[in-house]
């Protein structure tokens, strides 16, 4: 696979496989800080990242939110002061996909 | 008191008590929608609003965010495709202030 700083997303089909276990735990050594969280059955990964106060967590948020629609593969942003918590996953398969990896490293690289 | 709509914060001191549960039994009457939660034993309300997209939602999140900047009181915000999940409390005390109250209300108007 190449390296997924270079990649962008796939469409993907509510057909497609969740990613496995050992493709998963093989990727998340790309996103360094990113947590592996289940929530109602549905794997996602989660990274919490930290700001001086609430504008430049937005600004942050609205960065996100711009690539977003760019890849066409939108994450749960959780905006607060001092602090936003983007969750990826990938809900046409109730899961992760490597799509979720490739944003995943795009968020750190806009942060 | 006069009407939660007109009003505007107060500063708030960590000193300053948490609403009762009278208080805040009457003031959720003033803000339909609105749901009590404790996470971590802290009180908070909160309220999910729907879009068609995700444009529209980091729309709303951006106008509640120019409020909370003006207004010195920032919520917690979670963005989703479709989705705004606004919740409010208040830090200093750990707990629910009339300010919390009034926020919700301005949040209301703006969608």
């Amino acid at each position: 696979m190449p390296n997924l700083h270079t990649q962008s997303c796939t469409p993907c089909r509510s057909s497609s496989p969740t990613l496995n276990k050992i493709e998963i735990s093989r990727l998340m050594e790309e996103v360094p800080g990113y947590q592996l969280h289940e929530v109602e059955g549905i794997k996602r990964i989660c990274k919490t990242y930290t700001f001086k106060n609430f504008e430049e967590a937005l600004v942050f948020t609205n960065k996100i939110a711009r690539v977003a629609e760019e890849e066409h593969h939108h994450p749960q942003i959780i905006l607060e002061w001092g602090a936003v918590t983007v969750s990826w996953w990938t809900h046409a398969i109730d899961g992760l996909d490597t799509n979720d990896f490739i944003m995943a490293v795009k968020t750190d690289q806009i942060y």
